[in-house]
């Protein structure tokens, strides 16, 4: 008998994407989000909500692009910060010591020193209730080589990702490999 | 310096959402999809992206709720069966021996032996590529009880859920607690 726990946004896992925009100004920024995840397959594409009193919320508006930048584990406190402080105060970037890289695909910044980025062209906003939803085509994913694996894909356990626990709000580490997609439910007939 | 990838839909982590839905004779099916999360806090709602072509988007359409079932490692096979086979073709529930349950909030079953369920309303659906995009309104969250921790909350080390990683095609554990959201990247001033 499963117990009733309400009308709630939990469940497992949740990304940590932090978010890449310049305002309108020039300035970059990264701001943290856990809403979001991939939408669609062709054209690739990525969804992040974002409230309507961020800064990064102006900013993605007027310049209509954004990079999402996966954070390894040894940079959860970078990450959870820019979650916190807003770019409205601060130059987060140098309050973080780290490097805004601009990108040559869309008007936003990336962080040099984060694993994996993606570069997003912004197609469309989605009005759902205290947040919208970007919807951005992804145009390029970029890596440090170092992180991919011996077929060239890009590796979890190099880049040691780490998601978002809604609830007890903890982060928590990409662990063991535990199966192959596509493979771990075949039936034997099929093998 | 940077390794181009292309436009690829790879980021980490994503989830592993088994989507329960009746189709319009009220035969319960499950489907596998990565492409979601959390979209919305007020009011609480979820995305998933699903194809056309598949059985479940004209179950959707038709009864208007859905079922998230987030599996832990020792249902990885039956996750990834799912995501292989059609419901249009058999019964999935009864080839993987699990039990489908009737939501009393939304018209869709959910598995009774998967650890966590979120029942949701459609509200609205996105066209954005090959992709559809459900936005369902989370009405409850469902939890085996000994899936909590001292506070109540849902425990990821209990639930062990895991992530899919694109590109590799892997299904990963989620492993150990690695910092506390809000608190991990506070300001020293602010601690």
């Amino acid at each position: 008998m499963k117990k009733s726990l309400g009308a709630k946004t939990i469940v497992y896992p949740t990304p940590v994407f932090v978010v890449g925009s310049y305002d309108t100004e020039g300035r970059p920024n990264i701001m943290t989000a856990s809403w979001g995840g991939v939408c669609c397959s062709q054209p690739p594409s990525l969804a992040v909500s974002i409230r309507k009193e961020r800064h990064s919320y102006e900013n993605i508006i007027a310049s209509g692009g954004f990079t999402v930048n996966v954070p390894s584990v040894a940079q959860v406190s970078a990450a959870d910060y820019a979650g916190i402080y807003s770019g409205r105060d601060e130059d987060k970037f140098a309050a973080l010591g780290l490097t805004p890289v601009r990108s040559d695909l869309v008007n936003a910044p990336y962080i040099e020193e984060f694993p994996l980025i993606l570069e997003c062209a912004l197609r469309q906003t989605v009005e759902i209730g205290i947040h919208t939803q970007f919807i951005g085509e992804i145009l390029d994913v970029k890596i440090d080589p170092e992180m991919l694996d011996d077929d060239g894909n890009p590796d979890p356990a190099k880049i040691r990702p780490f998601a978002y626990a809604p609830g007890e709000g903890g982060y928590w580490a990409i662990g063991e490999r535990v199966g192959q997609s596509f493979s771990a439910g075949k039936k034997q007939a099929d093998g």
